[in-house]
């Protein structure tokens, strides 16, 4: 904890660069960690592991405890909402998530109460982190963002191409703008609760923003990703919203970060990280963007990647971490390598 | 045929703008086509029909009979050159591409001979394509880029994350330099007899140049490119290369475009038009970027969308395309609209 009692990530999305940055790992609670594989084995299935707070508290504070990584993000799963509207959410193994694919939003739920009584397990596992954490440590909550998760409504599953949501986008832009805004209420009530229950911050996961036309990315990622931060900020005055719409163009994270109103914008692997500092700066601070491929190789040319990013965000506040998700196979040493070279005892 | 002898492809892409773009589509001789699917029916298999001179020349020229595109495209797969390199390739419905998994190149034909007999179908069919095609149509021949054949050969398949290419990248940068080098020489051979065998130009197709970090990316992306450009034009003065980097960051394109040595540049569905006419020009040529799910969506916003391409490049050298493949579910009608709007008639 910093001498005036902010936490150093909280300083960070507050506008200070600091000199060594804080870093957190996207799924840093996730399989890569033997810890984490015998909580899964004991849960019996993922979404039983997501709604167990016990379980997903414990998950949460691994890698902080293994690490000492400066935040915990909690552990959950952006298909919630989905389930929150009303939907059925299952995963298969090795097919990844199936839900309800909807065709409009004729039958879904709107009542926040019956919202917020189905994600009671969320807010009862960020409550347990907050109380297991020290008070140095940052909690973060998140969400999913309304045209990701439009992605996999329309859709039932993943979609390589994000099909089905861009062909209801361009054919009924009306209906699907309403959708968007449902979902975008949906998220904000999530994270206002998250907030209440204990995160000092929460991140925004666009994760299928790329590929997006410049005109569907301002109303599909930016129009909304801007209603869900206005709609939490009136809940929650100077709420701390970290946005990430992954693998956007750079005029696109200009845009994003000029008109949402978030207070970071996480970037992706291929961002330029110098541009960033320049580009995005001093409106947002800027987190990412390691390569977790990277990550998985290790050796030289992580410490390479891990001092260019280092150079090229000095002196703007900067959270370090990775432009996408630890993927299952990376070594445990590796994050603790990245985390002594940040530190400087490497 | 423009009056100085020209074809208007050629013109844009020696740098004048035209007031009509001249229009052909990436994978316009496709599955969307139903007289592509017979041919397909009847040739066995895909790969069949890629070595059949005169199937791959009726595919290649089904389109320019058809919607009277300005371009005619190679009917071929990036990956002829795996299979010039001693490599199996075969494609498996539902699975994609398999091919030989190379770790190392020790055992890799290196003799252009042997190369060249191997691809000689693909000549083959560029001297029949040329043959049957009016004058004022452009010829296209095409290559894959060494580091998306590099994605392939060291995975044995195409990979959602490029993996095995990346990790081999990273950990072994000398020999993994020596693939790329060795595929840039093997690509550049390939192109320039495929200009010999009639082609007026050639695209490079780098389709998994997103997600590199900026680094890698002028490791793997450009510096390769620059070698094939150069080998080119070492035995073909003049010889005109469009250059596809797929998803490149803004920063990776004006780098792209600015040090490849390139004519022109083809942008993916994301890049904003307005940038790249402004950002890319007038050094090259700029080519795209219509949604290829646009192109399948059709109605007003895909009228919009047209227009808002044209609008945006008004004035500079540019090609009209997708920003990637048509997809099989195309209805050739919206292909046809697209035309017509384009050339004033709709």
């Amino acid at each position: 904890m910093k001498e005036d009692g902010k936490k150093k990530l909280v300083t960070v999305l507050d506008g200070s660069a600091a000199a060594v940055p804080p870093i957190w790992m996207m799924r840093q609670a996730g399989r890569f960690l033997p810890e984490y594989r015998a909580v899964r084995v004991s849960a019996g299935s993922f979404w039983a592991m997501c709604m167990n707070p016990e379980l997903a508290a414990e998950v949460t504070l691994q890698p902080v405890r293994r690490f000492g990584m400066d935040a915990a993000i909690l552990f959950s799963d952006i298909l919630v909402i989905p389930y929150a509207l009303g939907g059925e959410v299952r995963f298969e193994e090795n097919v990844g998530p199936l839900l309800t694919r909807y065709a409009d939003i004729a039958r879904v739920e709107r009542d926040p109460a019956v919202w917020a009584a189905k994600l009671a397990p969320v807010y009862e596992t960020l409550k347990l982190v907050r109380g297991a954490l020290a008070p140095e440590t940052t909690l973060l909550g998140f969400a999913g963002a309304p045209w990701t998760l439009a992605t996999y409504l329309a859709e039932g599953r993943g979609s390589p191409d994000q099909r089905a949501a861009k062909l209801w986008g361009y054919r009924d832009p009306e209906s699907f703008a309403g959708l968007l805004d449902l979902l975008a209420d949906c998220v904000a009530a999530h994270l206002v609760r998250q907030l209440e229950a204990g995160a000092d911050a929460v991140q925004v996961f666009d994760s299928w923003a790329s590929g997006l036309p410049e005109a569907a990315f301002a109303e599909w990622v930016i129009r909304p990703t801007k209603r869900i931060v206005n709609a939490v900020r009136a809940a929650r005055p100077g709420a701390r919203i970290i946005g990430f719409p992954r693998a956007a163009t750079q005029s696109g994270y200009e845009a994003y970060a000029a008109e949402t109103g978030v207070n970071a914008v996480s970037l992706d692997t291929a961002a330029p990280m110098g541009w960033a500092a320049k580009a995005l700066g001093p409106k947002v601070a800027i987190q990412g963007n390691l390569d977790p491929l990277l990550l998985l190789a290790g050796g030289a040319a992580l410490d390479r990647g891990v001092d260019a990013i280092l150079e090229a965000t000095r002196g703007v506040p900067h959270i370090f971490n990775l432009g996408h998700g630890v993927v299952p196979e990376t070594p445990p040493e590796h994050v603790a390598r990245v985390i002594e070279r940040i530190r400087g005892n490497a």
